[in-house]
């Protein structure tokens, strides 16, 4: 049982090394002609490197430590995290190349780089939902799979339906969101539904969390502008993002002080709800909505979010049988759908004629529908009972997987000014 | 009264979207042109980009996560900083327009992102003089006030003066530190003239805000450079910067050890000074001085700072009853103070030919001045009884205005290698 | 005794300051032209200064944060960690400067700003392999003598050997890990042979480790990258590290959960393993090797580091008396030797045509031989009983050189709810 995780991470990198070797080449200037509508200047190359980069610090420190926030599962939030993404960026490249070059050599640039850190990024929202409750083959297989299927569904709305969604609102965290929630609906644990002893965060877990919040915070309007067009189009992007992150920072404390207990502000609403405006300026943020209109769709996600983690997700954990574990629900889902819904209204209001408000509904609709099949999917083939699933007192705990720091048994109690310590063994 | 701080958080939210209808639209090929000296290339825009992400990741992480030192003040330190920053760059960008483009329609480019971020820097490095001791909604009045005050400062500084100040040593740093030490001199508290059990850092709060100071020192170059001239200039802020703030490293670390008992180094100095050399040669940075002057500098800054910590800061709060929690008279004010001198001395000496010594003398009098004029009208207002403003025996403490992790009322005596805890119900 | 480490640091400053005077100068168009095949373009300084801010934030975060593992010695971690590179970037800054520039005037560039900050990452390599075991003094002495060596090898290996090494898996890694080594064996401490309590992690100190691991992981491309020729090389320097590092995290975490009991996982591996890939594929990153090679290389490098750690650091300490800290041999020296191999190999292939086969091998032997013998004679030097060597008791421990947090003495027992606390005097 020990050597599954080992043999099956092994397999899939040999296999990755196989098929880089068949099938993914440099770009060079003879391939880059395939591609639509670049010119193959360093200069952009290095504009975009430099939005990767940030794309990249989202990814790796900013999805890895908003999960910090458990006090006994930082190691596997950040550590999973890492491990997903990198193998997520592998096959995300490959699959993602797969189906644009139609089985022939696929040119690595830096837009393929930006879509696999993009391609991850959904089984990180994903990952938010079911945090502290499956095991890392769990998390290993679902990678594989949930990549796949979103690279059909990004294919379905950019090819098929044509539809604007720069910021990816829709196919990533609505997609990511709802992917999620359905499989933690299908490994719904009964036995967790009064709540878990570690399912808590404490003082400096809640401030490592934030680590992960400013970087997403601070980086987003790269992450919605990486892909758009040069010039106008990209332009838009970032400062429609910046403001409307800012106007859902003083809708989240607003909203975090009226529904708390004496006014009080909630830490799990600073560290996602001041996030809302990113996802949900996503889609129409290459748009020409007015700066004022991006700062509306921000306050609005920023308090919608904030209702969500306060009333919907006691909900979906008692009605549902869903347990969001970090309310991937009120961060990435209610903001996605959104953020869609702004784009049909963009589209019927005729701020971009790139696509017709029926096809953004239809990607919409494709992208959250797609997302609960292959997460209910996903979640009956987890469930199989050779996965090393942890049993529910070991959920929420680092343990499990990893050695623990120290290795003595004892109590410490800590002396701060000499800075040495009491050990009791126990 | 639970509803005060919420309510005029909407508000503000709600008044800056209508005032950003009214005045504020992308920056377009038209309205560009109304704007001095540039001309709108994609290029000019994302290198540009790429220093206001720079500057993005000061304000947020590197002020947030600097503040964070005090051992149960993390929350508000990087949380309030996040809300004000989100606040006062949308209000900066607001009031810094209306001045500029003298009530027309605002065009919203890099630039104006890059210095809506520096407005809020000023409000940022005040808040270091009063952490601990005001309340969230003195904070949101605070940020009103005083970017509008700056505003009107950087105007005079820049285009009556005609002063350099490339790296804001005296409209930003010097400014902020003397506004923010008039406001705490106003709110002065008998009760904490013995300080408080409160106000000292701990070992892991330590380790967070050497994240805040090591990103501000890495990026200090970009912020001193962000709006420089493209060329010789914005390359010359980049390199003074650079070996400014290695010096300033170097004799921070010497005099921190040479002032403390048995040689041993002070984190305070080390998380402050050694950043006294980006404040310092902010005014000069664009100037040809000389590397081995930026060092001088930088030397000096970071000696100046380290003994601002040990002598004037305890005196500050004993004799002048000006209670400087962060010290920001050391880090902002001396070096800013300093920054200042040395532009007067360098444009006398013929360095720069852009103004005067006696116009540059006026900007640093200027900044000072309405510094602590703004400040003290700030800390009346601030000083009535209506905004909750804590009681001292509950200052530098998060659980006031937060809702403290866990929720459970027990000590928790944790066992490192199980990672298994007793826990004691008291 | 007290006033070596500060007057030492302040006389270095002070002669580093003349020796600026004397030998640097701004680069202008006219010794611009002196550099080899440069144009001086805005636009190419501004892509270097975004590759430069990479490695900026790699020095100064990636590798202080990484070493904050210990429980007790994160002050000195990342505080020595950036007191060693603020000197060293000065120092590397005039010693390369003055050996190819032949005495002339320097002129200081963006390469010469990376080159200074790569020379600094040698030392703190090197740091890595003695952490807790050394005085600040004896780190300021090996920070002038090895980053001397390093240089002159630097410029064997370049200028007279012709050799590839892009990403300096021989010149910083390989050679940095064996001066490190070299030192830890002269400065061999029999009574720490089993061990000491405080060279260990504790929950927090690991994650907060991560942060450095990350920051590492995610900007090594630009690392690899930033002196690479622009154009083809600088893109394939970029993907080729990309896809290495990728590759090393799959094999890290297999290797490390088939090494450890019962298949969990081990946070040294993950900190440390994860990045072999990018020292492994540094020597070849900018040539034409295909980008399953890179994936093969960087497995490789992941793997083998695992079980470096796991069977020759504990080795090292008992057989060959070298007492490794961090494990540097695994994360920098074997992995830096692969990605020699892996030069010749490359180039004996005829991938790259600018070296022979003979000539890389001798580029590999010269960094492995000089880093021994320099660091033999830093350790000799640094043996002399005059440099406050820790005694084993104080080894791992903060509070010999820093002010203690607090400063009361007493034992704390924190409430987590109240966030209040018990305190006993003790």
């Amino acid at each position: 049982m020990r050597f599954k995780f080992p043999l099956m991470a092994l397999s899939l990198e040999v296999a990755m090394i196989f098929l880089f070797k068949l099938f993914v080449q440099y770009e060079t200037d003879d391939n880059i002609l395939q591609q639509t509508n670049r010119t193959k200047s360093t200069d952009e190359f290095f504009v975009l490197y430099s939005l990767f980069q940030d794309v990249h610090v989202m990814i790796f420190v900013g999805f890895g430590f908003l999960m910090t926030f458990l006090k006994k599962y930082g190691f596997s939030s950040v550590g999973i995290n890492l491990f997903i993404a990198a193998l997520g960026l592998q096959w995300g490249t490959l699959i993602r190349g797969i189906l644009h070059y139609h089985g022939q050599t696929i040119p690595i640039g830096i837009i393929s780089m930006i879509n696999a850190d993009f391609s991850t990024a959904t089984v990180l929202i994903s990952f938010g939902a079911v945090l502290g409750k499956i095991s890392p083959i769990q998390m290993l297989i679902m990678t594989i799979i949930e990549i796949t299927v979103f690279v059909g569904n990004e294919y379905l709305v950019a090819e098929n339906f044509m539809a604007s969604d720069i910021g990816a609102s829709m196919t990533i965290h609505a997609f990511g969101a709802y992917f999620g929630l359905a499989v933690a609906g299908i490994l719904y644990r009964p036995g967790l539904r009064r709540g878990h002893k570690n399912e808590e965060s404490e003082y400096h877990s809640d401030l490592f969390a934030m680590i992960g919040t400013l970087f997403l915070w601070i980086f987003w309007p790269s992450f919605n502008s990486a892909i758009a067009d040069a010039g106008e189009k990209r332009y838009r992007a970032i400062v429609n993002t910046y403001f409307s992150l800012a106007a859902s920072v003083l809708t989240a404390y607003a909203f975090s002080s009226l529904v708390e207990d004496r006014g009080k502000l909630n830490m799990v609403h600073i560290q996602n709800a001041t996030l809302a405006g990113g996802v949900a300026v996503g889609t129409c943020a290459d748009m020409n909505i007015g700066l004022y209109v991006s700062m509306i769709i921000g306050s609005t996600a920023g308090m919608v979010s904030v209702f969500g983690f306060k009333f919907l997700t006691p909900l979906f954990a008692t009605k549902l049988m869903i347990q969001d574990t970090c309310g991937v629900h009120n961060l990435h889902g209610l903001p996605g759908v959104i953020g869609g819904l702004a784009g049909i209204a963009a589209v019927a209001m005729g701020v971009s004629d790139k696509s017709t408000w029926a096809m953004q509904a239809a990607a919409l609709g494709s992208s959250i529908g797609t997302a609960v099949f292959g997460g209910m999917f996903t979640g009956l083939i987890l469930k199989l009972p050779i996965w090393e699933q942890p049993p529910d007192h070991n959920c929420y705990d680092d343990s499990v997987y990893w050695e623990a720091p120290g290795g003595k048994n004892m109590i410490i109690i800590y002396e701060y000014s000499s800075q040495s310590q009491l050990e009791l063994e126990v």
